[in-house]
């Protein structure tokens, strides 16, 4: 049993790159997190935007972000993004991203997010909350 | 009399910039809600986080914008942006921007702006409100 | 004969989304330089990094951008952007593009383009120059 | 002997934030590199434009980044960012930053960036290059 991976393909953009003629970095970041969200609509049927009511959380909050460049991503390059779960953990859970360029690994990322809902007892406050299991269960594919 | 003005000075960073080591244009859009936003601070003290509850408002829906580039603006210049209310009309507005490098006029832009409110009769609805005339008068100086 | 329309579909990302949870309006300046890369790409069958070898030019450098904003594009937003040259000048050119949330006008957008090489003369500079009408024709659909 | 801190405070713009009112995460990889710039400008005494050139160098390519997320960063939040060079290797270095709201720490972050230049011997090739010990001496205050 494997987990699900979401993929997608698009071409890098002129306004994604900075005068080096590259990808700028912090665009990764952003791409990242295109690429979690369709993996949890994949994986939950869920469009985003009704994610949080859905499952009565307030969002995936992200409290790390790592990325390694190990090649260049350019202007014009057809880049293919996959995303999938590496763990889950009791209520946070990683995300595992790869980027590839003509088939060549060129960016390595994880984030890690917190299941998160307003705490019942101060709704001001957000808590981590336990992943329902049928939700974690449903990021395995037979 | 003439209206308020709002200057801020900063350097163009390397993320600004596009392949052609120019400021990619989506970012001079960026720098004039930046000045709006200082301008209604400087002219209202209220910060902008607490504009909208201040004064009754969802926000200042932007309606227009334009930019007409008149002449590069490079990595690691340092710009002055100037902010100022070309016009109060009944429920919106026009804020004029001017963007200088080493003095010589780099770009103009236009925002047109709605003072906007939920609507009474339906919260789900936003609605442009008359600005109020204390508003206006204190983006007028002496 | 009518200009040939570039099309395309794509669907607002999270990170593209302002605290109103509308798509923040720098963003939209970057999706009409996608959509004149991409029909610059349709017409001339070339792909963007190679468009100014393949036409000795430096690029299509912007002068003027324009929006207006006509209904809320929202995180989640399924969008559909056309982008189409609306009239050639000698040197320069205007691309309208048009955005549409289930099928309804959500933002208008103009740029304005120059034709640009370097100045033989003195190739610091970069001077407009004439498009060449088979760039121009090729734009053109029966 | 302590290594040099670069600082710099700032207000965190609308723009800067995402549909939760918070800072979108690749934003903050964008002020991670405005820190990066601004520590060498201050060290070196070379504006970042000029910095290549000064040291015939292509740049300070970044192989890795990571950040932290341990408080939320809103919009209109006065932060201070302070950059510092964490460690020297032979041909790359680290520069951990840290973001803080009101004094309390509420990111941090780390990027690895390598001393880079064009290949004697091929030039279209990049190549890491020791970092010359004069540069690392500036880094280091009395």
């Amino acid at each position: 049993m494997a987990n699900l991976v979401s993929q997608r393909q698009f071409t890098i953009e002129w306004g994604q790159c900075d005068p080096a003629g590259l990808v700028f970095n912090s665009r990764f970041f952003e791409f990242f997190d295109w690429g979690t969200w369709r993996l949890f609509d994949s994986a939950l049927g869920v469009r985003p935007p009704d994610l949080a009511d859905a499952f009565g959380i307030v969002g995936l909050p992200l409290v790390d972000a790592s990325a390694r460049f190990l090649a260049p991503v350019r202007f014009g390059d057809v880049v293919e993004l996959t995303s999938q779960i590496s763990e889950f953990r009791r209520s946070s859970f990683d995300v595992a991203h790869r980027m590839t360029v003509d088939g060549g690994l060129a960016v390595k990322g994880q984030e890690t997010r917190v299941w998160a809902a307003r705490d019942a007892a101060n709704p001001a406050q957000i808590k981590a909350q336990p992943i329902p299991a049928d939700v974690i269960a449903r990021f395995q594919r037979a």
